[in-house]
């Protein structure tokens, strides 16, 4: 065990104290883990769309004061009670939805929808006892998602840590804790393209070019992305796009543009946007008799999805995943193994580093739309 | 070849001259197999929903006089030029869609959508030459579905013809040539329970029925059957229905009540109603992370499904099927077999017999909502 096993950790933390505001590097004190948990040394984390969703409080109840982060890189600091799956100096990814291994869901082979670990955004506190390990002279501070990653120690339940290759360079891989792997996980876990078959990808972000590094991956012979911002496409070549669409340049639907591009529609398409519409494209864009839409972006609260029955009655297939599938604990550690066995392309999606000092630049990055991820270095 | 190959057949065959008025027994003239066409004798036919639906002339463009009825079992009486596949004496089923082995969904393993035969209900013609192969005193009478199997003799396309075991006794198996293998693949090849499983079918006709069977067969542990009869429900049992809901008896949707019941939704459902609100309940009974939802009945022109996407996103799948997936020629044949190895149960969906002379008490016991099949027996 470490020294600091037990004790109190006086640490580094961008805290976010109210919405919209700059978070604040502040000292927190970071409680040993209790029973099922872990406590993480940060080395790497990075900013994924989500956090600055929940930061922004624009459609949740806001939570504050409230540590951010969700996507990292880091290693097992120590372990609270019962824990045996994990040691200190294991590297790790935290992730934001768990794997019991013990429930319905995680038992069948289908699901990663863990009962009691499933995503929890309106949860900022441990399970084990309903208290917060982040304290500010004694002051509780929230948690985000069971990682609060923004922090140069975290206290996360076992079950939301993958245990992964310890040659793994934790500044590239840490990015796999959320939106690549969504992505990539959607593409070749649930669409599930075949080689030579045409795929289109809905929203060119980090988690729409996943979902087209997947399809390159399976060795698609035409990747179709769809954007509204045409100074995506160029970027999204590196990607395995093809060819683009942007649906402001017809008037015609944009399921109408494909299924004429392709004679007939997509073998599989994915929508990595969240916008209904866009969902509706991407299921009617599907080649009939065989196509599979496959809906990856979270919608708004009050969507409704509609379609002519027809278009399932003519065998298309409409599913959606969660965090692409990955059981984070059984699945990641292979996702990592991609990485470094060359298949999949990791350094691509990352286009800013900032030390952990800098954490508001990559936030303003992402509100201007600029690059895809920005590792957040949490050493000095 | 047989005496009569290459000659005009006189023999009996029930007309609708208009919608709605009983069919009339007529002697019709029927012209010789043309290139890619065969000549069947049909010894069995009974009635689908289908038949009276454009019967009655409710939801399309009129098409009379015309010959209708598409499930039956015969024997090939002659072949046109070019025909390898099938020669005088074969038994077989004619089928209402076709596959012609040579298109993009023929060659796909998933679809059955056959680019050159799939269903056309408006078609009255062969698509050889566009004209019909029925005259009454030289006046063309149309085709049904490529079939028209209410009639003594009649001209198919080699492609919408299976060729079965000749043991297999017709006047049972000729139910398989629609609505039984609708139901039946709709819950083996696309639905595809597991055993031990929950499966919800809604609607107690005969489609939905043999979609139970299938389940029966496939050794799900509970069926609930929906339906807004109950007295359907007692005779259900024996097509392994172990459950029933009438949406009528709650006052919660019936997603909600069998959620319910199963603890969190069923593994499979098959909508066989055609209803759209059917169909979106349907899909919302199925469990998150692994349900699967077929679509069996068809729609209404103007229904629109509708749900919210997050119940896509947790990891719910809808689908839709045609003729149960299943290919005419190459997988029909193996549906006659399970019925000779005594897997499916073919006789409990026959509750009626008649001869061709009475074929419009058929259609009386269809519109009373009486039994399921009815046998129509076309020689003396």
């Amino acid at each position: 065990m470490s020294g600091t096993a037990g004790q109190v950790i006086r640490c580094k933390a961008a805290v976010a104290w109210e919405a919209v505001k700059p978070l604040v590097i502040e000292e927190v004190e970071v409680a040993p883990p209790q029973a099922t948990e872990v406590r993480l040394k940060i080395l790497y984390t990075s900013l994924c769309h989500t956090d600055v969703y929940f930061w922004e409080a624009k459609g949740q109840t806001p939570l504050f004061p409230r540590i951010f982060g969700h996507e990292a890189g880091g290693i097992v600091e120590s372990v609270g009670e019962g824990v045996t799956d994990l040691k200190p100096g294991d590297h790790v990814l935290p992730i934001f939805t768990g794997e019991c291994k013990d429930c319905a869901h995680c038992k069948s082979e289908e699901s990663n929808l863990c009962n009691l670990l499933r995503i929890n955004t309106d949860r900022g506190v441990m399970i084990h006892d309903g208290k917060s390990r982040f304290t500010i002279k004694g002051k509780p501070i929230y948690h985000f998602l069971g990682t609060s990653t923004f922090s140069e120690y975290t206290v996360v339940h076992v079950g939301c840590v993958a245990k992964i290759n310890p040659l793994a360079p934790l500044d590239k891989v840490c990015i796999l804790s959320c939106g690549i792997s969504t992505g990539l996980g959607a593409t070749l876990n649930v669409a599930k393209p075949t080689k030579g078959s045409t795929v289109a990808v809905f929203g060119l972000g980090a988690v729409g070019l996943a979902a087209a590094e997947g399809a390159r991956i399976a060795g698609a012979s035409r990747i179709i992305g769809v954007d509204l911002h045409s100074k995506r496409f160029e970027k999204a070549k590196n990607f395995g796009v093809t060819d683009f669409v942007n649906p402001k340049d017809h008037e015609k639907s944009v399921q109408e543009v494909i299924v004429e591009m392709t004679g007939g529609g997509v073998d599989r398409s994915l929508e990595c946007t969240g916008n209904v519409n866009a969902m509706i494209s991407a299921f009617e864009c599907v080649h009939d008799g065989w196509g599979v839409a496959v809906i990856v972006g979270v919608p708004n609260k009050d969507d409704v999805f509609k379609t002519h029955p027809i278009n399932l009655l003519n065998e298309r297939t409409l599913k959606g995943t969660f965090f692409g599938n990955y059981k984070p604990r059984s699945d990641i550690p292979a996702v990592v193994e991609k990485y470094m066995n060359k298949e999949l392309e990791v350094e691509k999606f990352i286009t800013h580093s900032v030390p952990f000092s800098e954490i508001n630049k990559a936030f303003e990055y992402m509100l201007n739309g600029e690059g895809l991820r920005c590792i957040i270095r949490m050493e000095p």
